[in-house]
Formats: structure tokens, C-alpha cells, sequence
């Protein structure tokens, strides 16, 4: 392995975000908060760090593979967190570190499961910060370093493809450099846009960055107890199609832009993705019209709730754990499937899904007439037999892990329904759950052993498993 | 396809359970109970839904392929436990005829769930009848067909593999008739000597051979309202042991009277599927030390219960849905996990895991060095690619129907708990789950929808899914 490229590139994303913290700094002047001390130092810190590494790694050659490019992404994860938990932690406002960790790892990986009691007692500053986390792990942040400086390596693709979610990972145009740079603007724009409409819509403009933050980046994190819940139905219709929107594959709104609008309107993930959201507004809506006031506001809940959870967000407008069982397990099984590949969201992403079912179908096909050949074309085009198996595998993997720490969260004494859709949401960077960690909840009461495991499982399901595995076995760090 | 051939053979099932029926009829006689004369109406049913499906399909050709295979498996399955029903019904034990078939098709699946609510008021007849549909269905019913008459067709091979749990079914000898012999051999010669060893641990006669019944299938019927509670320690042991004897690969059996003992111990299976055993009474007997009397009670009671899990048995000694949240999720993951392919076990199957987590691996290997070519071994043979795929496929095909199993019948207002332990329990053919499906629960309040559902979904457990998957699918019934 080249290691010294993978400390240099990682020295590189540390230092950026030594950059990045200068903004929640700025908000923290402006407020006059003092925790904007802390917010220094951790900058401060990933100065330090970031250039310690880009220092003394400087490579001999710049040429990476598949397995660096997944160590690199792994790895800068999981510093940016370390480092990026400290203002939390040195302004004494989460007092824990490992409490400050878990919601740091909550905020870039965009699950938004929090440890806060109270959230509305927090400094502007860091609030800023925890949600800015959002916007930042929702694109990448090797994309991000990619779209800003450039690397040079013919071979970044491979970062590429271990932080963009996905099973297929290909490039907008010839240079991952400009594709990474489209990216990022198509996500700002958007980002910017939905800003203006809260502003519209009364939202205060602290908040509406806020949640325009957690929107875009399909995280969650709120500034309210009651989440959404407490402003207009415009601010949360347009809060919810802005979830929607940005669960859709980044690639689309390219498309949209070179005006391609039959690949937009052909593009099968799409009407799958449409196609179970309205599935899932009608049946909530009908489960629980007798709770509410009118067919109104009964299809403005649903809809924000359960485009919330399939884009894997987290936000909430009403309490849904106290919701029917029918919808409480729509919802449970939304948390699964998870937005567009190439979009922000978690899950298992809705084209992995696709491809899963034409595999089953194909298989079964083979079964009845063993001779038949059996291509699974996915948008048009074949998909090669190697992403197929993978895909199969990421699947195996993916239930392996929900299985596993379950086994290891569920010393907890609140319950198998609490316990696993504490896994299930954090593993799919959904944030809320059920029962001790529904809505109304958190995640606060969770033993310190449990909240690491919690973050690991976050970390796996934002990095789509395979980098954070690869980096953490042994094999790959020996010599070649 | 052979649809001729198709309907001879399930005929020819069904005139076996005519027979088969005769055996509770002379219980009933023994014991002077009037539903004696709804056994002999089934039975009489059976002669002649069997006698005219035989009669009038005799088969051009005998030549069946894959396909047909699958076929005969589901229909007869399906027909079995619609004639199987009959008893219950026609006596008014079970009033409700959507009961009776849960039940039924409980008992041919080896599930063991049940709709009871009072089975110690049930007739000794239907307590035989309903315990011994568990030893009939454990061995598979076209096993036991294949082993007493001779089917002619050289093909017999493709029923033997739709009904065997496990990814890869072999044949012990050359021909299929005399591995079908030898496995129902061994398979009652084990059950004598379980039933002669509960008499001597002063089990009463009816009540040790019902208990043998639901060990050998690993299906769980009891006849007393606290399972096996009431019993004598070492009865309790005595059944411990022989679920986890009924749990292995009935091949290895064969080796052991070959006297090939290398090969047994070789059997990379069993010793995962002991580890896993082992493993999980350590971590429940650490964890509910303090509820029961000292160590040797906690270890009888983590080692009965474990055992009685993961074979997929469901027998019961103590009420574990009041266990702590650990113990609770350790038996929760043993129900996905099963016994070994080749048993009467229910559940994914050891051998089938073992070679999910190989490819997992080889994937992973791939993803570091692309050229590497990756064969996959089992048993110290190579396991070939289309088995590969297949596994992976049938694992994603089976998180797919509990999904879809878990939302049909979330509809029922006891939480997610109950809702999603009764499918996983149903699906792995364990039976009883959590809260109000716990060991000291039923099915009884589930709605008739769900029951249906239920149903099914022991259905595509016990046969592997794809069986009835492509039974139900309109395209395989169409004209070549």
C-alpha cells in the first residue's frame, strides 16, 4: 500500500477542515459566544494534525488503487470526527468526549442521532458547527478536497468511489476533478435555494441555515426540541420536498442542467424512489387520518415523515412513535431502502435494491430454464457480473452487521423494539428510531460502550461498509 | 412442463397420508375418543383426492426436470395440509377451519406455532395427529415416498432437492431411493431411542413419543400448556441433546454407521454449528445467573433453550420472553441462524451462513486485489460459482419476504416486537417469538389475514421459498 499518499491525502482533509471550522468560529464572534475558544483550538488542532501529516508524508509517488482510496476515505473519517468532536468537548457544552464523538460521527455522517437533552441550550456557534457536520459529510469530504485543490492523481476515482453512495459509481465528465467541482456546485445552489424559501416561509435565517444544512445533507439535526414541528406548514412542506430532492442522484440535476431531460425522465431509480414515496404517503395517511385534524393535515404529516425516513434525514413534525403499528412498520422498512444512489441519503440506497431484485429474478428464471443467460441491465445499460456479485455481497454484509451489533447493543434495558431500530437507524444514518430513541427521544441513555459501537455503525452504513473494514483489518496495512 | 406427471405424483403423496392417518385413527381408538370419526373422514378424504389425482394423471412420460420438482414439492405441501386440517376441524376441536390449517401447516413445517389457547383439553387422537405431522414433515414427505415406492423415474433427485433444507443436497448412494431409505432409517431408529430413554427419565408412554414426534422434526407441538416445564431435569436433558443431535446434517450419521469418522469430524459445519451452541449457552447462562437456583439450573435452562432455538425446535422449560434484553436478542439471531443443512432444522442454515461469510470474504479480498481469483471451498470441496450466486441470491430473496411477511402483518396492534418475532419465528419454522407470541403466548389473536400470512410464510421457510415461489408464479404453468 501506498501509505504515504494515504497520510498525505489524509494530512490534506484535516487541514481542510482546520479551513471549515473557521465558519462556525465566525458565527461565534458574531453571537459573542465564548465557546468560539474552543471552536479555535480544535481548529487549531487540525492545523496541527493536518499538516503534520501533509508534512512528513509527502509521497514518493502519487499512484493509488481501489484499496487506498478506501483507506484514505476510512481513515480521514475517522480523524475529521476525532478533531471535529473537540469545540463540543473543550467548551464543556457535551461534557463527554465519547458523548461528543457519537455526535460528531452522527453529524457528518449525516444520521443525526443525538445525545442532546437539550438541544435549545446550546451555544449558536456550535449548533452551527454540529449541523454544518451535516452538510459536509452529506457530498464527501474527499469530494469536497478533490473539487478544491488539486491531487494531481490520475486515480482519484477510487476516493471517489468509496465516498460517493452506491453500487455504481461512474463520472459526470472525463475529469473526476470537474465532476467532484459540478457536484458540489449543483449542492450549494440547491443548498442556497431552499435557504431562501424557509426565509420566505417565516423561518428565522439562523434556523433556516440550520435545517437547510440538515436538509441537504439528509441528516437531521434540529435546533428545537420539537424538531419541525414547530413551524409553518409552508416552512415544512418546503422542508419536505427538499428532503425529496436531495435523495435523488446528484447526476440527475446534471442532466437537468445540459438539458438530457429524456435520461432524467427514463432513469428507473427515480420512479422507484417516486414510486414507494407516494406508496408510503397514501398508506400512512389512510393508517392514521382518525388522529388528526382533517385529510390535510393528516397527508402533510405522512408525507413529512415519511419522506424524513426515506431519505433517511430524520426530522420529525409529530411524534410517530405513537403512530399505528401499520405505519410504525412502513416506516421501520423505509429506514432500509434509503434514498437514490449518488444522493446524500443512507439506506441501502433504492438502485442497490433494484439490482437485487432482477438478480433474485434472474436466478429464479435459471432455476425453472437452467440454460437462459440472464443480463440484468440497470438505466439501459448491462451491469457486469462483478458488480452484480458485489452488490449480493454488500447485502450479506449489511444484514451481518445489523445482526452483530445488535448483539452488542442489546445489553441495553430498553427493549428489542428500542435496541434494534437504534442499530437500524444508525447503520442507515436515519437518526431517530423507536421507543427510547423514537422522536421525543434520544439516545443519551445508551452506555458509553454502546455509543461506539453506535458510531461505528454509523461510520459503516455512511461509508457503504467496505472502507472502514478494508482499513481496520490488519492485512492491510503490512507491507506488500 | 409435465403437468401429468406433476399431479401423479402429489396424488401419490396424498394417498400416503391416507395411510398416514390410519395411525391416529388407532389412537383414538385406544383411547375411545370420538374423534376418531373425523380422523377417518380425513383419511377417506385424502383416498380419494389422492386416488383420482393418481387415477387420472398417469404420465405419458416420467421425465421431470428441475422444475417439476419444485412443483410437486409445493403442491403436495399444499394439499397435505389442506386434507391435514381436516381432523381439527371436522371434530370442532378447532372450530375455525383457517385455525386448523395454521395448525396443520404449523405441524408439517416443523414450526411448532400455535393457535391453541387450552391444548390440554385437545383429544389424544389430534395431539398424536398434530405432534406426528411434525415427524412426517421434519424427513420431508417425498423423502418418505421415494424411500417406500419405487418412482420409476431416474430424476427423483430434483424432489429430494426441493425438499432437503441446504444449499447443496448430494445423494449417500448411487441411487435416490436407497439415500432416501437410509436417511428414514436412521432418522427413525434415533427417535426409538429417544422415546426409550424419556420413558426411562418417567416421561409417560404418549406423552414421550409426542416429545420424540417434536424433536425429530424439530418442531416444537407439546401437550401441556408449560411445554416441557413439568418434566423431570432429565427428560428435559435427554430432549436438549437430541435437538441438537436432530439439528445436524443426517449424512453424517451415514459416515458414522460407514464407520468414516474422519469425516464427521472433519464436517466443518458441525463444529460452527457447535461453536455457535456453545457460545450462546455460555453468554445466556452468565446472563440469567441470577434469576434461577444456583449454576446447574441456570445451565439447564440457557442450554434447553438455546438448543431448542437455534434447531428451530421452540420447545420451552422457562417463560425466556422474561429474560434480560441480551438473552433475548442472543435467541433472536440463533432463530435466523438454523441448524445444519441436511437436518430437520429449520432457520438459514449453518453451512449456508458459513459460505454467505466466504464470499463476503472473497469480495473483500477482490476489492484489494482485483486479479485475485478466489475459490471458494466448503467441506474441502470448491463450491461451484452458480451455487455461490444462488446462496446470495436466496439470502436477499429471504430478508425480502420478511420484510414483506413483517409489513402484511403489521396491521395487529401488539408492537413490533410480537409482529416482527412472530414472522421471523413463522419463516424459520421456530414458533414461538416474543411478547404476545412468547412461549407463554400464542397465535390465537392474530387475525385470520395474518394467520394466512403466517402461514405462508412457514411455507416458504420449510421449503427454501423458491419451491412455492415458482408454484405460484403464473408463467410456470403455461404451455411449453
Amino acid at each position: 500500500m501506498n501509505r504515504r499518499m494515504v497520510f498525505f491525502m489524509t494530512g490534506r482533509i484535516v487541514l481542510l477542515e482546520a479551513a471549515l471550522l473557521l465558519l462556525p468560529l465566525l458565527v461565534s464572534v458574531i453571537y459573542r459566544e465564548s465557546c468560539g475558544w474552543a471552536v479555535l483550538a480544535a481548529s487549531a488542532v487540525a492545523l496541527v494534525v493536518g499538516g503534520g501529516l501533509s508534512l512528513f508524508s509527502r509521497p514518493k509517488t502519487q499512484t493509488i488503487y481501489a484499496k487506498e482510496g478506501f483507506v484514505i476515505v476510512a481513515l480521514s473519517w475517522l480523524i475529521l470526527s476525532t478533531v471535529g468532536a473537540l469545540p463540543f468537548f473543550l467548551s464543556r457544552e457535551i461534557p463527554s468526549y465519547i458523548d461528543a464523538l457519537f455526535e460528531t460521527i452522527s453529524g457528518f455522517t449525516t444520521t443525526g442521532a443525538s445525545i442532546l437533552t437539550d438541544v435549545e441550550s446550546m451555544s449558536h456557534g456550535l449548533l452551527f458547527w454540529r449541523s454544518f457536520t451535516h452538510w459536509i459529510g452529506g457530498m464527501g469530504v474527499l469530494v469536497l478536497v478533490m473539487a478544491l485543490v488539486p491531487t494531481g492523481s490520475g486515480r482519484s476515482i477510487h476516493m471517489m468511489r468509496a465516498e460517493v453512495p452506491g453500487p455504481i459509481v461512474g463520472k459526470l465528465v472525463p475529469r473526476v476533478r470537474d465532476t467532484a467541482k459540478i457536484l458540489y456546485l449543483i449542492y450549494l445552489v440547491l443548498t442556497f435555494i431552499e435557504i431562501a424559501l424557509l426565509l420566505l416561509a417565516d423561518m428565522p435565517l439562523f434556523d433556516s441555515v440550520i435545517h437547510a444544512f440538515g436538509t441537504a445533507g439528509t441528516g437531521g439535526f434540529g435546533i428545537k426540541a420539537d424538531s419541525i414541528a414547530g413551524y409553518t406548514p409552508a416552512a415544512q412542506w418546503i422542508i419536505t420536498v427538499f428532503m425529496w430532492l436531495f435523495g435523488i442522484n446528484f447526476n440527475l440535476y446534471y442532466l437537468l442542467l445540459i438539458r438530457a431531460f429524456r435520461g432524467v425522465l427514463s432513469n428507473r431509480e427515480l420512479w422507484v424512489y417516486f414510486g414507494v414515496t407516494v406508496a408510503a404517503v397514501v398508506l400512512i395517511t389512510c393508517n392514521t387520518l382518525p388522529l388528526y385534524d382533517g385529510f390535510g393535515e393528516a397527508v402533510r404529516y405522512a408525507a413529512f415523515q415519511t419522506v424524513s425516513i426515506v431519505t433517511t434525514t430524520g426530522y420529525a413534525t409529530t411524534n410517530f412513535d405513537l403512530w399505528p403499528e401499520l405505519s410504525k412498520a412502513v416506516l421501520f422498512l423505509l429506514m432500509f431502502i434509503g434514498g437514490c444512489a449518488g444522493s446524500t441519503a443512507g439506506g441501502l440506497k433504492v438502485s442497490r435494491l433494484v439490482l437485487l431484485i432482477k438478480t433474485v429474478g434472474r436466478d429464479l428464471k435459471r432455476l425453472v430454464h437452467p440454460r437462459s443467460v440472464g443480463v440484468i441491465k440497470l438505466e439501459g445499460k448491462r451491469v457486469e457480473d462483478t458488480v452484480v456479485r458485489s452488490t449480493s455481497a454488500y447485502f450479506v454484509l449489511y444484514f451481518l452487521l445489523v445482526g452483530g451489533c445488535f448483539l452488542l447493543v442489546s445489553g441495553e434495558p430498553f427493549g428489542l423494539e428500542s435496541n434494534l431500530s437504534a442499530v437500524v437507524a444508525c447503520i442507515n444514518n436515519v437518526g431517530p428510531g423507536f421507543g427510547e430513541v423514537g422522536p421525543a427521544g434520544s439516545f443519551a441513555a445508551y452506555s458509553g460502550f454502546s455509543k461506539i459501537v453506535l458510531s461505528f455503525a454509523m461510520l459503516f452504513g455512511r461509508l457503504e461498509i467496505y472502507p472502514l473494514l478494508i482499513t481496520l483489518m490488519p492485512r492491510t496495512w503490512m507491507k506488500d
